[in-house]
């Protein structure tokens, strides 16, 4: 088995770490070892076992494993680690998870030295989360019982707290996810191991990057330009301003380009460009749900005008258009719908329910004029009811070749609908502001595929 | 006492209505007529009266209430709202909200001639929601007992759906509301009627729009000019892009003028525009609950590394600047937390507890490079508990004369955190790109007051 793909579909791991040892700002104490024994033991669906160097047993657990396990899980100061990845690879441990931080330059040298001597594959150090993988249950983190659910969705983070903060943000909002790998000090494995991993991942669909900055810039671009043909890239970048790009240099120890190198790097990539955390996933969440986008005409079925009237504003401003609806899907709302006006965007009147809903969408979906469909449907000051949405996401997915997304707009009337669409395969966003922005990115990708598949 | 006054802050109202016209247009119902009678007897401080029009009693109650009551809630169709209006008027109601819509060009002409025989106010017709004042808890929306919490924001909305979106918001997110208006048709109250009251409003600090047009712009804009010297006012414009301007031509019956023209008297007028509902709120709350921003130099106190960089790189696209820390504020940090960078974004490591935050939160503020601070307290991946956040906001409180938002960047961080400090008066955002923009508006409206201060 390659070593990357140990990492995340391991059979047997062996976490190792110590329930003494209380590091600052390495991030190693016993509590936290403990979180991941607890991670490890009630989620992953493999065999574990633990090694606490402390405990009499300690590195004779090591040398008693009945097999050499695929993974190595270490929670421990870079001496440590240094020492237990050496006695695990001698008993033919193939690759490591290494969480803890505070290395120094000739600490990361020994564990590259390690890497060569005993061809195994490291992940880190300085990961702090390590990996997760919602398939297997590998759950490397600390942070107790986090599980998000499963979905297409892949994450790579270059930081630790950028990363903790999508998985709280998936976990919250129920966002679908296979895997997340937090890539800390990239002594072996890279941003490109893992691109080159999630592209043959079946579980994978979409995969979405924060990134302050790379080594092998080239490298990076045309493995990526070669992934795209087949899963959309998302990349968040931070260090974007100059300031930021000083401090970033310092943060992850990686080259910061210039914003404008990136930028150009990322378009020849054909990776998609956003610009926050909740944009990366809004974003993430289309592409792994919904077909894509394959042209620009958007109609917009609402039960009330003025979030109509953003929509449409919004859906300008992504540089896509309002659909201009065709004779007979005007004739049939007129006729079906008296009082209901067959404009884009078209306003079914505040009393409109599942029934209103789905025939009106039913039609502009088979409308040629319609390439992809922002539903709106508030419940405040509606009659709609949040499991009328299950009508709109029925009828959605009648229609395979276009893509739909749904707007309870507000903060319970979101929630509301998003737990009872949870199931489905209908996208839910907050605002109409942040659905057109993820219909920018749906279209983005399917310009991006038609460029890269006829090259 | 004055009309507009009447419709918020009435001593005695009577609503009245239908136990039986249902229409679907005009959104008249039973039920509807039934839920407004809940929130104006449940919430409302002062007293009701409830006229039945299908009651045996009902035109008579109309006769033989004790004494006149301030306002008349409405919820009929135009025809037997016209009648009704007519007959309180005659007993002495002074001012009248009406819900329902509907209404043709001669049926609003009737309105406004009762208007003017009677000397009375009439905010509507279609203003569907009515309006809200959460200090007498009067409330004459039929979403039942929906009330925002009490606050200093006061939202004027030309939509009933956006209005209903951002009452959602507000309710969901505990945000602090005082008075929310409905505008509807405007066959009378204005928009320049609502500033102008809010103006003398004790419990109104912000005034939130949304609007799709504007009548008598330079009415607006001369009300406005004058307002912002006390408050500041934010808008949120809909009908932005030509496709939907067409679009809200037809919806609210608005002179929907071009964007650019609107954009100059927004500018004219100190008017903060926005670009969603979302940082309409965003910039509210920290309006309301914060000092002016008085300077560009902003610092940024966080436990993790990515999250901080993504705010700086935010901070300084919101036209803010990074502050460059005194030598005596990094010589303190540095001598008291070994290990802690003192540069800007400033890391205190995952570890940071209450007490790390407030000693460094407390030595920044009093920086004289520094005019303002984002506090990053990530509770994933670090030591941080939601209690902590209450030493930020204490810290925050000491510094009167310099504003600080807080940011728990993720999910279930942001409403964990936000939970805590509820009652005190630090901004929660769930992004530092949000948190960025809201310091944004802070700026912008200190740069108003100074410019229209010193005219």
């Amino acid at each position: 088995m390659n070593g990357v793909k140990s990492i995340f579909e391991p059979t047997t791991v062996v976490l190792i770490g110590s329930s003494r040892i209380r590091e600052k700002v390495g991030m190693t104490s016993p509590e936290m070892f403990e979180s991941v024994i607890y991670n490890m033991t009630r989620l992953f669906n493999g065999e574990t076992h633990i090694v606490d160097i402390e405990g009499e047993r300690g590195a004779r657990t090591l040398d008693k494993l009945p097999h050499p396990p695929d993974l190595g899980v270490v929670m421990l100061p870079p001496r440590e680690s240094i020492h237990l990845v050496k006695k695990s690879a001698e008993i033919g441990v193939k690759a490591f998870v290494l969480l803890a931080g505070g290395y120094k330059n000739h600490q990361r040298k020994q564990l590259s030295e390690l890497r060569h001597e005993y061809g195994v594959r490291i992940l880190g150090p300085n990961t702090i989360m390590g990996v997760i993988n919602t398939s297997n249950g590998l759950n490397t983190t600390f942070e107790r019982n986090l599980m998000p659910q499963k979905g297409k969705i892949s994450v790579v983070s270059q930081s630790g707290g950028v990363g903790a903060c999508l998985l709280d943000w998936v976990c919250s909002y129920g966002i679908g996810v296979s895997k997340f790998a937090f890539m800390g000090d990239k002594i072996d494995v890279d941003d490109v191991d893992i691109l080159l991993y999630f592209d043959k991942d079946p579980n994978t669909k979409v995969i979405c990057l924060y990134m302050e900055g790379i080594e092998k810039g080239r490298e990076f671009v045309e493995a990526a330009q070669n992934v795209v043909k087949r899963k959309p890239i998302l990349a968040l970048k931070g260090g974007v301003t100059k300031e930021a790009a000083h401090r970033a240099l310092s943060h992850t120890a990686s080259v910061a380009g210039s914003d404008v190198v990136f930028d150009a790097a990322f378009k020849k990539a054909g990776i998609i460009r956003v610009g926050n955390i909740e944009e990366l996933l809004d974003a993430g969440i289309v592409l792994a749900k919904q077909p894509p986008l394959k042209g620009d005409n958007i109609a917009i079925v609402s039960n009330v005008g003025g979030p109509a009237i953003l929509a449409a504003d919004a859906v300008v401003k992504s540089g896509l258009k309002l659909a201009m609806f065709s004779e007979k899907t005007r004739r049939y709302i007129e006729k079906r719908f008296p009082g209901v006006e067959a404009v884009n965007p078209i306003d079914l009147i505040a009393d409109a329910r599942a029934q209103r809903y789905s025939a009106v969408l039913d039609v502009v979906l088979s409308d040629p004029n319609v390439d992809g469909v922002m539903v709106i449907n508030m419940l405040k000051s509606c009659f709609f009811e949040p499991e009328d949405a299950l009508a709109v996401a029925s009828t959605a997915k009648k229609h395979k070749d276009k893509p739909v997304v749904d707007v309870p707009a507000g903060g319970e009337d979101f929630t509301l609908v998003q737990n009872v669409l949870r199931k489905t395969y209908l996208p839910v966003y907050n605002l109409p502001e942040k659905a057109a922005k993820a219909l920018e990115a749906l279209r983005a990708y399917d310009r991006v595929r038609a460029v890269k598949k006829s090259n």
